[in-house]
């Protein structure tokens, strides 16, 4: 129920060795058509490992034959050899396929800064070619490109119709303001063009996976794709596909929540009240990137005066004295100040609310966090990414 | 040698039973001329602490008698009532020195909103006024402002013409953009007008206090005061005055730095080659807030990837392929790649440079952080502040 599960697709994944642990480390997605219609979102890192600046060129055809993937390195702050490597891995796909490079994408995760080992990738990458299916190729090619993540991450979904989307996706740690050290492939058998296909995933992710901030560390590596297939010989309309594929984002956002880098809490921030949807979403990073609230929620204390602090640093629209915050569904703080009893908040459920109110309009926004755990240091400090 | 070194000062620091562990927890700091010069700097959170708002009105008045300071709550999102109390507290001091409590400012630091029992609080201020003294109540203040610190922080000057600068700070966690729950007091018995001093203490906190973020979350309370008695008849030129104001501020940034909760590396973020001096405060604080760079140094591990992931999450002006990192004297990054062998860095001893130069021109500044721990993470899941 991955990315094949969709007509129309073929995936692998295979051990070629650039992972020390011997697991799997590249992905192989291959569209069969009768479409090849693609769109694709990137980090806004404006430090850009080769694969995003290969990948961004390809899709400006908005055509995808193939996306190769793989884990064990990142190739970035790799200069123009990198960019050469990367160029070189989608050369490869095309030959085994006897289709054209620039209709393949590349997508990579790992240590940023050391080159890979192309003796190494490239016979990965014919043996990926080799072993395509429909049958298990989706749930390996997912586990593939797993680095830190304790699990495969898929989805899928079935629309009016018929038609089908699947997905698989990758991230742990680096997940911040722009899809973080996250790559997504998501495929649909659907039949659209490419315009309607960038319209649903730009829609799609900037209210899912570009809300999921565990830590403010933004990736040079994050690529979400999205592949049409067109073979279940559905149209769909427009509205229904996007809210269909926010849904699969929506679901992948989640998994990848839970399962980030040592979190033991999953954090939603809602802010309502706000003036603009902006200003929501700027709030919401601000409370989830402050360490000290992170510590006092693994800490199971409903510490109301760190998110003000926290609230306090943006420039958004609001009166201190007239925010309220709950935490859990407990009002702790009305008017800026103490509010409800702080001792009936439980904070004991790996699930957390933190509703913040700041009374200066109708907009609203939620940003998805965890708690910060010596778990996530000691993975950190540890494990050289 | 604290605030009491120059002439025209006394000070005390008394238990009035705001602490859990029965210690020290009222300061107060007495100016008894001939000038009550002053002058201060305070948090740039938007959320403020109710003597943050009573202390920079008073200093609109340019002159200070007395400075009252308490640890064990900091008196923050508290509304109205709240701001009452710290009316009483410098009405309280007034009382006692025969004085007006328009010349009173107030500071206050610990768990935000939580209202001061002031049935505790007042009866100390009145212990305090009755204890001050030049000889040991510079270092009872400095030691009764004290909250997680571990050490109490102090400082001395001796200017040409023999006028002097002390000072006393406390801060240990929550330390940035704008000076963090951080107090500081500094007195001279110097003659200057309450604008130089200003000037003075804008000039000196810029580069110094205001350039420690140690995790990125900003106080609703950070004040820094300066306080001049003209004791010592002594009227310096304000660029040698203001240099030794930073010299004072530098030393206590020190002291702050390497005190913070849970940190075992001091870290130095060096951004030359900028194109202006803002932009190399910025990608410095970005470098200082990476959370994954922060666990990287406490594990030894010379990552200059993640200094590049986090240059690039900032608008400064620059070309990723032009930057060039240097870990404690070795350049593992040049022009955007791998440079030298990162197996030369040697991270083992507690202060670490990262120097990072953009090749975007000739601007430059110094940010200090501090690594991220699991024993930061437990004093702050821990303690509530």
């Amino acid at each position: 129920m991955s990315v094949t599960a969709p007509q129309g697709f073929r995936a692998a994944g295979v051990v070629a060795g650039l992972k020390d642990n011997g697991g799997r480390d590249v992905a192989l997605v291959v569209n069969d058509g009768p479409s090849r219609a693609a769109a694709g979102v990137f980090t806004r890192n404006r430090v850009r490992a080769a694969p995003v600046e290969w990948t961004e060129q390809v899709l400006k055809g908005g055509r995808l034959r193939a996306v190769v993937l793989n884990s064990g390195g990142a190739n970035a702050c790799t200069g123009a050899p990198g960019f050469q490597d990367t160029h070189a891995t989608a050369e490869a796909v095309a030959e085994a396929l006897e289709d054209s490079a620039g209709e393949v994408a590349v997508c990579s995760t790992g240590l940023i800064g050391v080159r890979l080992p192309m003796e190494v990738l490239l016979p990965g990458v014919g043996k990926a070619a080799a072993e395509l299916s429909r049958g298990d190729g989706g749930l390996a090619a997912a586990d593939a490109i797993r680095t830190t993540d304790t699990v495969a991450k898929i989805a899928f979904r079935q629309g009016e119709g018929g038609y089908r989307i699947g997905a698989m996706a990758k991230g742990a740690g680096m997940l911040a303001p722009s899809l973080a050290t996250m790559l997504c492939v998501i495929t649909t058998d659907a039949d659209l063009p490419a315009e309607a296909l960038d319209r649903a995933l730009r829609a799609a992710t900037a209210v899912t996976l570009d809300r999921l901030d565990t830590d403010g560390c933004m990736s040079t590596n994050d690529t979400v794709l999205l592949l049409a297939s067109g073979a279940a010989g559905v149209v769909p309309g427009e509205e229904e596909f996007t809210a269909l594929v926010t849904d699969v984002c929506a679901d992948l956002t989640r998994q990848l929540l839970v399962d980030a880098e040592g979190a033991s809490k999953a954090i939603a921030i809602e802010v309502v009240g706000a003036a603009s949807e902006d200003d929501a979403v700027t709030v919401g990073r601000s409370i989830a990137r402050n360490d000290l609230l992170k510590c006092a929620i693994h800490g199971e204390d409903p510490n109301w005066g760190r998110v003000l602090s926290a609230v306090g640093t943006t420039d958004a629209v609001f009166e201190p004295d007239r925010i309220n915050v709950a935490i859990n569904g407990v009002w702790v703080c009305r008017n800026g100040s103490s509010g409800d009893d702080r001792d009936r908040v439980d904070l004991r459920p790996r699930d957390v609310t933190i509703t913040v109110d700041l009374s200066a309009g109708s907009a609203s926004a939620t940003i998805w966090t965890t708690d910060l755990t010596a778990e996530y240091v000691h993975e950190n400090s540890a494990y050289s990414t």
